[in-house]
């Protein structure tokens, strides 16, 4: 570590209770779904303190629409606004993405919190509170490191370009319409949770919705109908073995320990209305994974012929085929090649502060990541301080010393990234990558 | 058929249109769960004009829950009367209960009716309407049987009893409340809809809920899961695999051209939450039937008893068992010897009006003739004018022929069961069984 570097490392460690305080005003403003704008006015509050240009504006649906991967059931965004804070680099340096959603998952059952789920409670080292982990602690990393080069007055050379966005939960059309909005970059970081490893893939998926026919009879005679409660389990054996063949296909030894790099969830089973009749439709919801490399067409594609095939293991499905849809959310896979820079900027900003190298790892979550991506050529590395098992759960929590390190470790990677144009020591430390 | 016979007969013919009349002001009465009583006032009209002791009781629930075989789920029987008619013999004949149940299922969707499923229209030969078929065809037909008695001045020897009850629909809690107040006889028949065959067994039935568990789990790792659906699949298949072995026991030769005597009908399921979820519950509902020679207490018991050796398919469920319930409606099985003498009463009569003898049948359904039968342990067979597949169904109908056929044949039948004390020829027609 240079000169420049230590003297932001060690801002950043002088000032972490500023990074608490921030991340338990963020915590407090209850941001679910359609409801994120006192949580935006906090990171606004934060922004201004800075010398950036600040951006923030509603959605537009309508123009949404038109995108192929929009995928979100809103139907405004009212009082749910972007925001993203351009800070211009000095020049000849690479341009850099930070990007966080401030949606938050709801709090679930409110009795299996110890500590109330919007107040965030310190304690042994930990923030409890929805949003902690996944992801307003990253987002609090985000707005630490930019704070911590301003106050060490490092100037970089490419732009660095601050996002929080909404509706990342229900699908990405925050990200996705700061993408229409023309923001890319050269490469983006997302601090979503991942203990401080470098998740270099994430997994996309999709929901389907399969429904399978039968024939209504009397429960007592039953043979003068067609069950489609039994004609479904030929269905969910036959996604069990499209499961099988498409995990099968994974070779990157990213997956090696992992049982299902691709999973076909079955979640939901709901047939028939009566006891004593038989069912004469069954339908089956569930989430397909979309390996790295895949687009979600091809997936689709894959899984309508699997059940097309279903009329050689059983007649009735050539006159009754299984019907399938896919609805609700969409999370569109990432990928970085593993010799980005991305990847090895990111590594040498960890080793500096760790002394040893970070583990990659692939996540089986998607991420905004996959928009950033694929609707707008940002190669994306995930990166946060959150616990990857806390998240969406009861008693979020976030580690301090993790949120503090990943403040540092993500001063480090922008100045890495970015290039110094001008620092407190004036050392030029760009790279090109 | 001696002088009497034909008197009697030909008074059904030539009364046809009181017969037609009867059933149109029965159907008119919407006589639904819950309120009979406007149904159960036109039968008491009627009964009036005979000479008969008429006991009107509202079943009384606090009585009924005492017994074993109750099972209904009403709270009280306020506007559901049920009613007893007693015509006492002259003594010396065997006694006989003529039981219908008054009340009807719903109409179901208005719109597949092509007549008002309440205003009985003739069209054809034929009477529309709920309940036409199910079963007020058969209690018009028992009740004209009464007057065509009454109107040939036929005494009989034994007593007969006339049941008009409720709540068979909902599991025969009217019929039981009439055991229990102490109506037993000789023997009895039930006009419930059988085309004019002879049905001398039925199949009973009980509903069951059986609950699966898993361990809930993101469907992105769905591995750290453990699914329902899938532990759900080995219910299902152990289920068709009890039902197999149930009826490969059953040898009887009136089952010989049935698919299955007694099937186990897998009615509904349900599991899951949350398409990206591992479902950690699956409820699966159904109706298992029950051979006429089994008790419902045996079969729950071979049925828990398999569900319980899952745990040898699985080791899941040694530690997370397939939980069992019964719930809603139950009905006992039937079951007649071979050389009853319900059985060769009810055929003379049969074969004195048309000539040759009728098909003996088994029902894939039950009635209240299982309540009569275990509980109040009078023989049953089952014989009606109705069309079993109008029954339950839009557009239910009777044929008005097969009605008056009935009329006629019953009003044979009491008088060869219960012997004929003094008729208009004074002729002795008893027969002791």
């Amino acid at each position: 570590m240079d000169q420049l570097e230590k003297k932001v490392t060690e801002w950043a460690e002088e000032n972490a209770a500023k990074a608490v305080s921030l991340l338990k005003r963020l915590i407090g403003e209850k941001s679910m779904f359609g409801n994120e704008f006192n949580a935006q006015a906090v990171v606004l509050e934060k922004l201004r303190q800075f010398d950036m240009d600040i951006d923030v504006w509603e959605p537009s649906i309508k123009q949404l629409k038109e995108h192929p991967y929009f995928v979100s059931e809103r139907e405004d965004f009212h009082e749910s606004p972007n925001i993203t804070a351009v800070k211009k680099g000095a020049g000849g340096g690479r341009s850099l993405i930070l990007n966080g959603h401030i949606d938050v998952v709801p709090e679930g059952n409110p009795a299996a919190w110890t500590y109330e789920p919007f107040t965030a409670v310190e304690k042994d080292g930990k923030i409890y509170g929805r949003g902690s982990t996944d992801m307003k602690g990253g987002n609090t990393a985000l707005l630490l490191a930019l704070e911590a080069l301003e106050a060490c007055s490092v100037t970089l050379k490419g732009d660095v370009l601050f996002q929080s966005v909404v509706d990342e939960e229900c699908g990405g059309a925050g990200t996705l319409s700061a993408v229409m909005r023309g923001y890319k970059a050269d490469g983006a970081l997302i601090p979503e949770p991942t203990n401080l490893k470098l998740f270099v893939k994430q997994q996309g998926s999709m929901w389907f919705r399969i429904t399978v026919r039968g024939l209504s009879a009397h429960g007592g005679t039953r043979y003068e109908g067609v069950s489609a409660i039994e004609k479904s389990l030929h269905v969910i054996t036959a996604l069990k073995e499209l499961e099988h063949v498409r995990n099968a296909r994974i070779i990157d030894p990213l997956y090696r320990d992992v049982p299902i790099p691709v999973p076909i969830n079955i979640g939901t089973v709901q047939g028939g209305t009566w006891p004593s009749s038989v069912a004469d439709r069954v339908v089956i919801e569930g989430r397909c994974g979309i390996a790295p490399d895949e687009t979600p067409e091809a997936v689709k594609e894959e899984l309508t012929s699997w059940l097309k095939d279903l009329e050689y293991r059983d007649e009735w499905f050539k006159h009754h085929p299984a019907e399938i849809e896919w609805f609700g959310a969409q999370w569109l896979p990432n990928d970085l090649p593993d010799e980005h820079p991305l990847i090895s900027a990111l590594e040498s900003s960890f080793e500096k502060m760790k002394g040893a190298k970070p583990i990659r790892e692939a996540s089986p979550w998607g991420t905004d990541g996959g928009l950033l991506h694929h609707a707008g050529q940002t190669p994306v590395i995930v990166f946060g301080p959150g616990e990857v098992k806390a998240a969406h759960q009861a008693n979020e929590y976030i580690e301090v010393r993790a949120l503090i390190d990943a403040v540092k470790i993500i001063s480090l990677f922008m100045m890495e990234w970015c290039g110094v144009a001008d620092g407190g020591d004036g050392a030029d430390k760009g790279t090109e990558g």
